[in-house]
């Protein structure tokens, strides 16, 4: 079957490119397995851990990729973007790296935790009211008084492919996997991931795992264009975001399935993940393998790599989730 | 100096057995190292993570080293234990992998978490009002109505031999050590890591992290022989128990210093631990790193392991300490 979304961007080279790129930055992150959770999955399963990852998700793969990636007379100007969440962290994390300026538009309303985190990475913060035409405008304004390149946290293809170097990590660990599950926010992780399955795996098929609260991209697949959230009242707070209109095309053509959660099953696996393996993981995180226990019969005896996407959550959140 | 700790019991060979008995049924625990905590400590930080470990704390080394150095014929009559904690979990399991029956004597307000999974790993619950002569009368009429081995969770040679195989473990993938710290509660894991560190280590320093409110082993250092505590109201609910005959004489000769660290200290650490590392540690296993937070003077450019003793806590008492 002829894909659509493999193109110069999007080829094996985009991704070995990208990887021999931030290699040098980022933690190649542990896999790790727990018979107690194979059985009640009913398969073998291997926990690909970016809540390990430098800023605490994969989000630093792909900033990094977009940053390394400017000609030089861009980087002299710095990049802006605008995130309440884990893709602040990263994309200013990224610009320290590479010894630029980053200036993030954050929510006012956006955790104190979070914002520190971005300018203990060197940051610069423009604060907003919390909308997004709010936040695009601060960025954009922000984009033409400094001169600096916009980053999208998931609609840019180095970002894209720098995402899908998790999923390439672990399948040149695991070239057996047969299925691979990601969480599915603005679909920069899981196109990434369809990209790696498809160059470096023998037909491992990709899945993702969503809330129903914002079930934006499995309404997308069904209708076959974007259809947005009306509303993303979700825990998992990193996928309250859109398909957008490079990550749709592939996710539309590579996907296989995407499973949508409730809110209690994306709270139960959370804690069950924290009690078992003992690993800090964000509700976001949980979302994949909550997919997996919901829908046992897909993945059945098939070797399943589940991405767990990051592991920042507020202590003041947890009190809230654990009671 | 001659150490009068040196005797058959605790040779370097007792450890290397134990070692070679218990091996094929624990994990490896990993070393894991956070540049934040380092910068924060002012040394580099080595973490033994005991929280990994089989049943989610260094306690199953210990249970397993007693059950296996049991003659045949006491085997064949089961072991019998009092525990509200992890010594629970651990004997039964330990007891399960050999293949005999195991009696655990919980107090009834014992957290349901931790009876079903003595359960599951196949102990039989003996439920008693929660005070430590109900635990101590129970047991021992099971003992006598079943012909069961008492298996005293610290003070035991043999269970003291297998809790010094973590620290043991430790050194042998970080010979250059210079310091070690384990947290304090009836010994045995202190008692351990110093034998660990007298065969396996050229010189390696053994320090102990005790909370204020449970502090008997820095009193009993202090008067030279074993003072109680009056209560031991931590939060660190694995080290409320008093130092053993078996203990004491170890570390009263072989730790250099016992640290104290508040509550707040522990739950802060606990926090931070969670919230860099992304691990799940249970509050006794923030104590030593406390300590050495607390006292970084001691440790200032030393190289130094800290034993993450255990991860274990209910969903329940999270959104207490977390809020």
């Amino acid at each position: 079957m002829n894909k659509n979304y493999i193109n110069e961007n999007f080829n094996k080279n985009s991704l070995i490119r990208a990887y021999d790129q931030i290699k040098p930055y980022i933690h190649k992150t542990p896999v790790l397995t727990s018979g107690q959770l194979n059985r009640m999955a009913g398969t073998e399963v291997l926990f690909k851990c970016e809540n390990f990852q430098k800023t605490g998700s994969f989000k630093i793969r792909g900033a990094l990729n977009a940053v390394l990636n400017l000609p030089e007379e861009k980087k002299q100007k710095g990049v802006v973007t605008h995130s309440s969440g884990n893709f602040a962290q990263a994309l200013s994390l990224a610009a320290n790296y590479a010894g630029i300026n980053s200036y993030i538009v954050m929510p006012e309303n956006a955790p104190e935790v979070k914002k520190s985190a971005v300018k203990c990475y060197g940051g610069k913060i423009y604060g907003c009211i919390p909308t997004l035409s709010a936040r695009e405008q601060t960025a954009e304004r922000i984009r033409q008084e400094t001169g600096a390149e916009f980053i999208h946290p998931y609609n840019d293809n180095n970002v894209i492919c720098g995402q899908g170097t998790a999923a390439m990590e672990l399948l040149k660990d695991q070239p057996e996997l047969e299925c691979i599950i990601a969480p599915v926010g603005g679909g920069g992780l899981i196109s990434g991931t369809v990209l790696a399955a498809e160059y470096f795996s023998a037909g491992c098929e990709v899945f993702g795992g969503e809330p129903f609260e914002a079930d934006d991209a499995h309404r997308s697949l069904e209708y076959g264009k974007i259809i947005r959230n009306k509303k993303a009242d979700t825990v998992a707070d990193g996928l309250r975001t859109n398909l957008g209109s490079r990550t749709f095309p592939v996710i539309s053509e590579g996907v296989k399935n995407i499973i949508r959660v409730t809110e209690n099953d994306i709270i139960e696996t959370m804690k069950l993940i924290w009690e078992r393996m003992k690993i800090v993981i964000e509700p976001s995180g949980a979302v994949a393998f909550a997919a997996v226990l919901k829908h046992g019969e897909l993945f059945n005896g098939k070797k399943t790599g589940v991405i767990i996407s990051g592991g920042n959550i507020d202590s003041a959140k947890l009190s809230s989730i654990f009671q």
